[in-house]
């Protein structure tokens, strides 16, 4: 039945294509919004960088609050493979060694890695609650890995006991995620950055 | 001429109630704006908080991104002015006592007593550039004070060699900016968020 073959052959090539254009479009929506942030996100600005016309974008996305939803969950669901992966990296090394690979695990994919995770990291907190929802999901299961590697910390007796174990943990992320605003690669190479924020943590945190 | 002089005071009175206004429209617009963010921050919310009628609030403002614009240039005047007075008091003390106060400096203005810095530091940097300049020069001036501060540390030898002054800088001032994103007075006490910070920042930076 050469003729049934061949239109399935014809239909996964164009579900190939569309998957590829699905992907170009998320890819320039990330890096959109990860500049301009929510408000400056115009799908006219999304689509020139796709290549694509802006109403075609419809025909991947019922909306641009769809599109930017998918974004930041794809960012923070980064983030935290990314941290994952990182974590069994270091696995059975000590606290303060799996922390200095969090830190990097963290810079790297927010800066270097994924305009995903950059766009999620300065954006999700005010988004609409429907938008964000499966984002901040993601965060928060970022946050428990986290307060995990500071409880155990504790637990090897290196934790300052003048320290607040949430807010420390608070700050030493707000530390972190503010790099998105400030940190710019002409500016100072990113093993400086990393090199910096793990000698500080670790000594913010011990004693 | 008791009729000019009445005159006078009634529009000396009418002043004074156009000045009243416009601040609780400034301030209700602070709170909103540092809730909901620049594209989640609508005029009918702001009338509602100012308790007036939003057509009104264009008696004040020709547009929502002047109203906007006002806010966040005092939020971030607020901020440096509120780390001068700090500075001032703590003259004459060693480098790292006016650190600490300038880290309390930071978060109580943020968290505590300023809805227009809180506004200011969660949105700025996301603004169409009209709308932030004024701020972001005012911010840059603060940066310049903070970049001072760190300097003075290194000049009493109290700065650890392995870290970028500059990456050190920011690091600090993001963790104390995204305070803002995670801070609630309902889980923990400004108080202790402030001493957990201080504590962290003096031993991040010095040997």
């Amino acid at each position: 039945m050469p003729r049934s073959s061949e239109a399935s052959t014809e239909s996964e090539g164009a579900r190939t294509k569309s998957a590829r254009t699905r992907r170009r479009l998320l890819d320039a929506a990330a890096s959109v919004l990860s500049e301009k942030g929510f408000s400056g996100t115009r799908l006219t600005d999304v689509a020139e960088k796709a290549r694509m016309q802006a109403p075609a974008i419809y025909y991947y996305y019922p909306s641009r609050e769809d599109l930017i939803e998918e974004v930041v969950f794809v960012g923070a669901a980064a983030m935290r493979a990314h941290l994952v992966e990182a974590l069994e990296a270091s696995a059975g090394r000590p606290p303060a060694a799996r922390i200095a690979a969090a830190v990097e695990a963290h810079l790297r994919n927010e800066l270097q890695l994924s305009d995903y995770s950059r766009a999620m990291i300065r954006n999700a907190n005010q988004l609409p609650e429907h938008v964000s929802r499966r984002a901040l999901a993601e965060v928060a299961a970022y946050n428990d890995l986290w307060r995990t590697l500071v409880a155990d910390l504790a637990a090897a007796g290196q934790l300052r006991e003048d320290i607040d174990p949430s807010a420390a943990r608070m700050l030493v992320l707000g530390a972190l995620n503010w790099a998105a605003e400030w940190w710019d690669p002409e500016r100072g190479s990113i093993e400086d950055v990393i090199r910096t924020a793990q000698s500080m943590v670790l000594h913010a945190l011990r004693p």
